[in-house]
């Protein structure tokens, strides 16, 4: 069981790791890449054909700007592929990377997240690892416990 | 194995039949309700609590404008949860859907996917089933290849 | 006679105060919690279901991103709610924060205050409260007052 | 106990009636009025300061475009002033309608309401009338209890 | 022959003073003062009125957010009103300052110039008084061949 | 005393024809013109080095899309130039038109006004035409007045 | 000498006829297809990695959405990609298309025309097999030409 | 075998540079200047319609706010024009700039890179003037493979 881990550039780990970070909190294994859709067309192929073989079970692509990676790999692989728009330096504002992640056309699904939203993403794959496992599942709810405390905490620090 | 369909009302329902559909081909259960996050709320609440315990294994929540069903639903429920974000007669062009799904805080993901994208909310869906299942997987791929299939016949018929 | 004062999160609370600070000067007694929709969704619950009957008059909620609080509170409760959208770290320029709480569909209403616009939300409460109470109403035409002399005095310092 | 319904032209009527047909079933009476800021702004003057001494509780004020009329009545009036912004035949996708209506500075708020939400706006003026009137809250109440059946019998048709 | 230059605030006056200064270039009397549409109605009246009365010849109104000033302005005189959009502290970009100026209903223009543009407004202000004045024409060109030299310039230091 | 009124294409003139109609009930002479900044300009030159010595005292300019025909005639005539952005077939919503006119660098102003506002166009140069011009003024006042009675008459048949 | 022109989907072929059109009145060859980034991921690394050894010059582009096609063949090819934003059903207003089109990365640009601007895709592409060729350049003079004449008639017809 | 590179202003060069450097590593001969389509719209013009009779082969154009510089001299010159959209200090969030270069009109194309992308307005320019030079492609194709090693080299250092 095994977490796909890509991004467009070495720029977009401060946001991806968020990611990395959570899934190992959960104890779910991870396998981190670099992999550009528009400068490693190659390597992005033989990802999208061959994580499915390669006992991967959920990708999460992070990218900015004209954000093709997320999409790109769903086109090529079965697996479910979570989406992380990057605000990359030159974005306008994040609109392009949320756009040309998340409005993919009839027929390839991208999971997509908010801007930013790494940690979601991470969370997001273990929900999927687990909504047909009721162990993972009792892990998510606990982990949500721990943000209603975390919450409570903070009201009473008032 | 099941999915559960659940939409704020039956206005959205023209949308939402393209995932009742396609997870049909896949012959994947599915369980369709209305639950109005503003209208019903101890609905959404009893909804969002019981799912995974009814025997559902990923949620596919469509609504409109402050579409807030798909995170409430995610903020109650330990399974995936698929947002689709639906352009309503009030809308601001689907800005205002788009947004209230996709920017969910930290902790609590929505999988969103493109306006009016209930198709691919169930093809996610099936992908989200299938992600440790290679059974699924091989539909996915059959799948896929009778998209790329209908797109060569439209190249040769031009 | 009460207003009460929640927001998602802690990290709201710096934009918040200038609600509870101008409700302080109007001598309107305040009620501040946190109650965060997507990871208190229990305590959401209780809040909106019960605010009026524990002499709560008006509600004003404050969030950010796919802010849901302010609606579902609404959804809840019978007294008017007080929408603050705030430009919270990760938010797309106050555009998710505006939209998701302005929107609200037929039959739900929320009073939508401008971005990080506490103080207005504090004034809106008061005249609320106002609406039948000519006392009130004197207060805040001697706060309209106050303004007009702050504006008359910048234009002599000129 | 009266509502004050303004617009700037004739052709806000068929958005606003709404407002004007949901206090009607709640009993709660209305005055309605065309009031432009631009072009009557004398009218529009002697409203706001007005409208509080003819025993008038609560505005509601819809405009379209450049929508000036909710935030200068706002200035006037001690009253609780709804804004609606209304997407009239010139406006950019109602952008400009919502946004010169919702971001008044600090001192002067108005409640914005959703785009051409006319219907909240009266049931948002029910909810101010009712927030220290515990028979209002019962009828808000009961009417909530109304949108809930609807969607439960919606449900049953599936 | 005079120039009226009124802002809502003395905040605006970092922005509004490029038209106070292009203006002394152009030896162009101006009046500047603090009107402010939400706090001091009562002046923004008078002034709207008697302006022309005055002597005035051109309104440069500048204001920031949902900005109604100059379209009020213009609504109670018959002067040219330039309007120049602020981009202020809470804005959206300066979206709302800009939307609430240019989008005026039929009947009441506000010239408007681009965001925070007040060196514009200003300009503009002379060639509204030069329209039927060969004298101020001049000038104006002469300005122009002045900005004209500093790009010239600027091209030979490449 | 002449406005001149240029449009970029044939297709613009349904929208541009508001603005020769006006200035013909207010008795002030127009010149029609069509001048395409991309497909004719070398008379976009002429028109705008020449304008101001043929006569003509204000120029009015509307344009589509990339909409470069005001800021031009800016440039190059010492005149105020009036902008009107068309919502033209292939236009964002407008947005290109409106900001492609609107926020011209420092140096050379574009009054614009609303998208498609040919009309106030028209006013507007009615009223540069009377910034210094009291018979003018008067023109304008009484057809201010001649709105307000519509609006009048208008609230009386509610 | 050869345009190669691909689109995603047959039904974008209303739209991208515009380029082979107008390629066809300046006698440039052109060769058709669809390649759908995807749906037919491996004819899309076919095209781009083999177009420049088969003879063609240019790429045309055309996709809706989620656009990815024009970015990914130009990622594979050496040769200059023109995209064309197509305003597809569920595109929100285009911005997607053109976001994810326009805003490549440093390192593979996408020459990106206007919405829907397939004609100016086609004109761009003469320009470019021009750009080193007098003869073509000639011919591009005379279109322009074309283009000024029908403005002079249409200004004649006033 | 010449590229034209101009500006609006100085204030450009930090970002226009990025173009210049990238053809320097190409050898390609740049020609720099500064020409500002509002202050000098007679160097524009002589720039546009001679360009291509001075051996220059390709010209890039950057401009910030309303950028009409490479809309206008696509307007005169037979070449291909690239533009670059600059996110000039008044910019609202780079929209102006880019949607007035991009929303070209049919007839006139500029091939529009990303806000701020020089440097792949250079590399686009180096792609043009090898659309039928496989000299030129062989370079394009070398520089693809170095940032391909790079992100390889990126991926091993993770």
């Amino acid at each position: 069981m095994k977490v796909g881990i890509i991004m467009g550039s070495t720029s977009d780990l401060p946001v991806m790791q968020e990611a990395i970070d959570i899934l190992a909190t959960f104890n779910i294994t991870t396998e981190v890449d670099i992999v550009s859709a528009h400068r490693t067309p190659e390597k992005l192929f033989d990802y999208g054909q061959n994580a499915h073989t390669r006992g991967i079970n959920v990708i999460i692509a992070g990218a900015g700007g004209a954000a093709h990676l997320p999409g790109m790999v769903a086109s090529l692989s079965p697996l479910p592929v979570i989406g992380v728009p990057v605000k990359s330096r030159n974005s306008i504002d994040g609109w392009d990377s949320v756009l040309s992640i998340l409005q993919m056309p009839g027929g390839v699904p991208v999971a997509t997240v908010a801007l930013d939203g790494a940690k979601n993403a991470g969370i997001l794959a273990a929900q999927i690892l687990g909504a047909r496992d009721s162990e993972i599942q009792k892990t998510i709810l606990e982990y949500k416990e721990g943000l209603k405390q975390k919450v409570i905490e903070g009201a009473k620090s008032l």
